[in-house]
């Protein structure tokens, strides 16, 4: 089962040509990352920065735009862990608006210590959680050893 | 010869961890994009997109972080035409900081017609400074045939 | 009768002092005027912007910031319409969080043509539904005279 | 004397009205007031909020629009300590493109402690720096009482 969050464009995302400007995409991808973690993982962002001294920044993302996306239209945003590493976990979220796809986003995110920006391995009760999920994912594998770029 | 930005960390692009928020740079890509537009090409955005009817949307991007910008690094942006396809454009931005590397990022954008959203073929005369900065760049390449991703 | 909606304060929002970023507010402000707009006046920003050849920008705004909100906070945004001018229209919007008042804004906006940057009377419609709005705030007056700071 | 940043309209800054969304001039202020206090006032933001403890959050802003700002205009932003108090400080920044105001913005800073957000007296250099600042900007009246509107 994957992770649904859905959003409005508004005129704050969009640009002179009428189009969401991209760099907004990187703001309601973040957010939906943010809500799986806080719904799904039971690990909330600000528990985790705040509270717990460690930070999940983004090591990598690929992101392919396929239509654009106007004003008012309603984005449905999934996501689907499909990787988890010792303290890196790939997912994949695609946007699409009626069924239409606007993008296609993949991404590798580490778990670090802020003190010092080194990889952390996911804490227990973190990594049982997104390995749950993943299995609900259903179509996504899971790899214990570590991804290729590394972490 | 690369093309080359310099953008200073501010407050506003630092996140709770202290660091920049990853959206944030892709702001600054986007500015770096725009300022090779309009110094090295001579066809600024709003030229392009106000004046001219048409848009350069991002078709496709990939970027790899390899460690974190705090308040107040100097950034330099270094940008590097790739490829040149009928109506695309592969480039590439490496972010760093005096010497130690922040981000490497691969763009792929599009000239399109804002009316229909449409590819179209890059003007005669924005083809031909889009050419002689590839050459510039010298360890570039010159492809005239399509991307694999499509243009 | 207010009309009321909520945020909850994202990672994107925090600064490195772990608080809002007061621009971030003046997204959450304008995304509640847009909410109202389409919920209560039936008059989308979409429709007014894209389709109708007006908008809608703001003449002035004044917020006075009273307690700082952190991650994972829940705001409440209360809007109240205030005066209506023939063009012009004033409305205050308080935010604050489980009771706390975290900043009181006013602003004041003006419906303009497009192409010209010129005011405009609010169409017959729109001036309707921002009466009836303004009746509803109950404590709030309707003056039919221009605002002294123009419209 | 008053100190002076210019900066270029970009896309990124543009609604799809092709004028310049309003939030993104308080990024534009704020990077004023941040390089201000760098230039002149010897104390950057990063060495209050990271090194020092401190932030210097907003109190109260407000901002008139007198016209709009379009792709590609060059905006000069006037920056004008005003009154000194304990803890605050007034300032104004106009924003003008050859010659043709576009906003005028009067803010009100406070010096605060983060762990407890409470107001703390501006420690003396920067006291002494920002009272230079207000004696050179001449027109401007140096007042040592508390404001109106606390500190």
């Amino acid at each position: 089962m994957s992770f649904t969050t859905t959003r409005k464009v508004r005129f704050e995302h969009c640009d002179p040509a009428g189009i969401v400007f991209y760099p907004r995409y990187f703001e309601m991808l973040n957010a939906c990352i943010e809500d799986w973690f806080d719904a799904r993982l039971g690990h909330s962002f600000g528990a985790i920065h705040v509270g717990g001294g460690h930070a999940v920044p983004t090591a990598r993302c690929e992101v392919r735009f396929s239509a654009p996306s106007r004003i008012e239209d309603r984005l449905a945003l999934v996501l689907r862990p499909t990787r988890l590493g010792r303290s890196s976990l790939d997912l994949r979220i695609d946007i699409s608006s009626e069924g239409e796809a606007r993008l296609h986003a993949d991404f590798t995110l580490v778990h670090v210590a802020q003190a010092t920006g080194r990889p952390v391995g996911w804490p227990a009760p973190l990594r049982a959680a997104i390995e749950t999920e993943i299995a609900r994912a259903g179509d996504a594998s899971l790899t214990q050893g570590e991804a290729p770029h590394g972490s």
